[in-house]
């Protein structure tokens, strides 16, 4: 299958499509024309049809789409047919948030450590995850495999630790820090989740909003 | 000034030029030309001239861009000029990790309160930022601004509380929980933060470099 043209624009619809479709199937919704997927997604049904195409194309000429087939093949794309061991690091309010998501793990996203310099955190533990000591990160990933590693640790120390992770063979960062961490290493993928981003987008269109209202 | 056609694709990235200025103007630079953003950035100085552009542009030839002019002018596109009242609707651990970040209120956006069922939680606060009963939101409401109410509880409820808010006349909704709230009265401006689209996206993206390397 060819992927490498692929724009993340694409892509960051994916997961968007994933989460409909799981919705279509638990409500026992067997298949879904491309035109009622578009109207629930509120985008269009030429979008859908170009997007799947990208993946080689799910859907049959005047059936539509096999709702639970396209479900699992999106999952396979996502790399969802697989579980992902995950640590976070920073146990402070966020990181605690995200390890008391079950939601990922559903998803095959297994956290299995926080890490943290607090020593009144280092010893608890989030739902049995442990939160351990941050100098015992390098022996940690050296004995234990680790997929991703979640950033949410103050921007000042967010680069430093993501190219220590790097030189300990971490591939994959999901970045919380208020920093963009993209001109790192090549060999390490890194998707920045920049919070106050999307608040100010949110002031922009709803200032937007407002004004266009009274104009 | 005509924003009426501006793409979201270049709202979205109005923050991170508003992030890059602040750290140069941090860094006491005073000026900088459009290539060396552009390097900094990782975008090309053609993408930040025509996104620029939408708003009247704000370089001159052969000076480049006025790093502090420039910072307050994205500012105040993105509505920063002034404070938003915010409330968090779900007192959890999100809701909480929400409230302690003390750069939203940097950028002007005021957590108030913070809304639970919970009895646990009902009566203790944030950083002196109260946790009240959900059954005082719409007395709270009426009697406070409220700009943007942020949702952080279960899926399950997320549609009725936004719809409660709605009809207070809240009109943004920053939104955590696990589904789209955008088919809602044209009226409120959703903005949806969906954490395990992200994860999914980085999931890909890793996916994809492992196979092209191994390939």
């Amino acid at each position: 299958m060819e992927e490498k043209g692929i724009s993340q624009a694409v892509i960051r619809r994916m997961p968007r499509y994933y989460r409909y479709l799981g919705d279509l199937l638990d409500a026992g919704v067997e298949r879904i024309s491309s035109n009622d997927l578009s109207s629930r997604m509120n985008v269009t049904a030429s979008q859908i049809r170009q997007d799947l195409n990208n993946f080689g194309g799910f859907g049959q000429q005047g059936y539509g789409y096999n709702v639970k087939y396209l479900y699992e093949e999106i999952g396979k794309i996502l790399g969802l047919n697989t579980t992902h061991d995950v640590i976070i690091i920073g146990a402070g309010h966020l990181g605690q948030a995200l390890a008391n998501y079950v939601k990922f793990e559903k998803l095959g996203f297994m956290i299995r450590a926080l890490f943290d310099v607090d020593p009144e955190l280092i010893g608890q533990n989030v739902r049995g995850i442990p939160i351990l000591p941050l100098s015992e990160l390098p022996d940690y990933v050296k004995n234990h495999p680790v997929d991703i590693a979640t950033l949410t640790m103050p921007k000042s120390e967010a680069a430093a630790i993501a190219d220590e992770l790097a030189g300990l063979g971490v591939h994959a960062i999901w970045n919380f820090a208020h920093v963009d961490l993209e001109l790192l290493d090549a060999d390490v993928i890194v998707e920045n989740v920049h919070l106050s981003d999307s608040l100010m987008q949110l002031s922009y269109n709803t200032v937007k909003h407002t004004k266009e209202k009274e104009g």
